[in-house]
């Protein structure tokens, strides 16, 4: 097992509120009004400094922009930062740790608005700019699957960054899903500079604090057929900045499962041939590698289960593994396997017959879900004991609905128990 | 906050699965058939040694059987209790730690055959003798309540001790509804009792190991109507004892709080009440000690809120406390008030009108439920986290069924959102 890791507990930072920052309250940058009507409606994230998301969905008022209100209105305090990643809620205040001059993000930000984004632009602005564009790919392509449209939280820190947050909820062909970026810029403390130092030995460890940036898109699909596997997806970039604002420690992390409640060759087949030859032509020795992780970090430890039917996962790609430009290549391609490796399965199986009975079966099944998410995945686990954490973003991966009954035993023979029989003794798909 | 405590732990210790123990295999020592019909049978527990359990229900060969058998043939070794007080899974054979002469367990089994159980027993018979009898009549009066009998497993142990395991599904008024006993022997190794030591200074620092005895009842009632409170309830007895089998360190711990779906003043009085008398009786200062212990400790700290209405909570009550008579009355007063507590409470719910609207909000905090019991409930997580645990008896009180719904908010002025503000306040009841 590996050990844990930073840049997944950044992951849950990214996912971390600003409703519960204590010190400073701005108020929002563009007029919002109250909620007026009760149907569901679908807003752009429309602040004047961020043209690019106003593509996704024309601006509304309604029910979404009292949200968007609260969680504009309250920043992201570097406390919160300096509580992610060293388990102290006895936070320093945010100045005693701000450093002289332009931070990164205030850097960024200029870059962007003179320069826009392209290949000569620090790494943060291209990871940037490449989740939020898969990001609307992926929603466009879920949404002509479903047929009903993604409801878009949006919100800005005013330090820098911030975050979309798109989900589906009991649509046709998707009872729960949800797809997020986030972005964060912030100061990590000593402390969490020298736990880090663990993995990347780029990080000074003389100095008191260090700008960071942190940059993922993460999803999990839960279609309502019980046929239809549920899939998750997570990719991430982290990195910190010296006092000159120049690159320090970087690095890449990831993944993508699937988890059916039934259990078709095919598909598993299907899916991790994507994944692998995305992982192949970076590196051959990847997908066997990064497979096994994800086998090794996707388990019901206490069930002696897997949770899916796996996929990779991996995290700490530096240096020391490839350059920069090649691991970013590597992630961008395997996230752009994505769309290619589901959407032929969703196709597949979306619209199949089932019975009660096997739509229970998967009720328990997301029960597992459940149980791997809220006890064993470190990232949830430290997001929802970090105080001020946005618990919506986080829960997000969990299914709409979930059963837990005692001591079910599927049939003898039976197409549930096959899958379990998969699922304690994770198989090679290809 | 308190800090973690040893009985909590021991709680789920009494929980574990002798399935995943390694080292020993022995027989059922009464003849099971293999599951012969589909229907939901009632079995006794019904080993020649344990005569009293008979009562509780005639024995049939039914589909418990197999379960059963696979229960009470794997033997829960020295191993896994190592494991359950150190985190460490590599643990010391039992052998390493068996101690010359008979065992407590053994001494106990003798003085049960040949004197029974009265008031000069050790006080490990008769926290036994008195769980199971009220494990008895609670069921008795649920099935009252409810019309559909529990389902009960049991199981002993090779090396003394044994569990019931009584669970209700799908009832009448019951979605779900565990009532469990757990009577452990074993030893403790050198380091978990200087752990122990922290709370309990009458532990001898000096040997290798303590021969120990756990036992408790524990309880989840999760009933359909929404308008009807889910209810939980653990009182539990530990024990050690040094080489002469003379009792070393012992302490008490427990507790009960209601939660319901939507408020009921009276009901959380009515609660609240009867909890309140039952402490008043051996101390006017434990109500709101062990109210406040209660509130602190069932909290979804991600959420800010509590699990519910709150009710007691108390651990390591030793003779720093009071005398053990003294305790053993108060835990005994507490365990009697429950019936009184909750049933007058469940009879005036249990058939109140109610909507879709209502039931998918009680959806929605059956899914608190199980956030707190998998993220922050300590016996529960670390029991998952003990190799070996017996997971259908951990997880017996998470609900039925559970939803999670993206930015759920009650409308303003609603029961919704009155549940929400005491929840986010906990209140004084008397």
């Amino acid at each position: 097992m590996q050990t844990p890791r930073h840049s997944l507990r950044m992951l849950r930072a990214l996912e971390l509120s600003k409703s519960s920052a204590p010190r400073r309250i701005s108020l929002p940058r563009w007029p919002i009004g109250r909620p007026s009507g009760g149907a569901r409606r679908h807003m752009s994230d429309n602040p004047p400094k961020t043209p690019s998301f106003e593509e996704l969905r024309q601006p509304k008022p309604n029910k979404w922009a009292f949200r968007l209100q609260l969680m504009v209105g309250l920043p992201l305090t570097a406390a919160l930062i300096y509580s992610i990643l060293t388990d102290d809620t006895k936070a320093e205040s945010p100045t005693q740790v701000k450093a002289e001059g332009p931070t990164i993000a205030e850097a960024d930000a200029l870059l962007k608005r003179e320069n826009g984004v392209n290949e000569t632009s620090p790494m943060r602005l291209r990871m940037e700019e490449f989740i939020k564009r898969h990001q609307k790919q992926i929603v466009a392509e879920l949404e002509k699957v479903d047929g009903v449209k993604f409801t878009i939280d949006s919100w800005q820190r005013p330090e820098g960054g911030g975050g979309i947050t798109c989900v589906l909820q009991d649509g046709n062909v998707f009872e729960k899903a949800g797809v997020n970026t986030s972005v964060v810029y912030g100061r990590l403390p000593r402390k969490a500079i020298q736990q880090m130092r663990i993995n990347h030995k780029a990080l000074d460890p003389s100095v008191e604090s260090l700008e960071f940036f942190a940059a993922g898109l993460s999803m999990v699909l839960h279609p309502s057929n019980p046929m239809a596997p549920t899939v998750h997806l997570n990719y991430r970039y982290f990195e910190t900045a010296d006092e000159q604002g120049n690159t320090n420690a970087w690095w890449y992390g990831g993944g993508c499962d699937l988890t059916p409640c039934y259990l078709f060759d095919e598909d598993a087949i299907h899916f991790h041939k994507a994944i692998k030859s995305a992982c192949d032509k970076h590196d051959k020795k990847y997908y066997p590698r990064f497979k096994k992780w994800c086998d090794e970090y996707f388990s019901n430890k206490h069930r002696g289960e897997s949770r899916g039917l796996g996929g990779i996962f991996f995290d700490d790609l530096d240096e020391t593994e490839k350059d920069q430009e090649q691991l970013f290549s590597f992630v961008q391609d395997c996230l752009s396997a994505f769309l290619p490796s589901y959407i032929p399965i969703i196709n597949k199986r979306k619209d199949m017959p089932f019975t009660e009975h096997e739509k229970q079966w998967q009720q328990l099944r997301r029960g597992r879900y459940v149980e791997f998410n809220l006890v064993h995945d470190r990232g949830t686990a430290f997001g929802l004991n970090t105080p001020g954490a946005r618990v919506e973003s986080i829960l997000m991966s969990l299914p709409l609905t979930a059963r837990w009954q005692y001591m079910h035993q599927p049939e003898a023979g039976s197409r549930e128990e096959r899958l379990l029989e998969v699922l304690r003794k994770p198989k090679e798909w290809v």
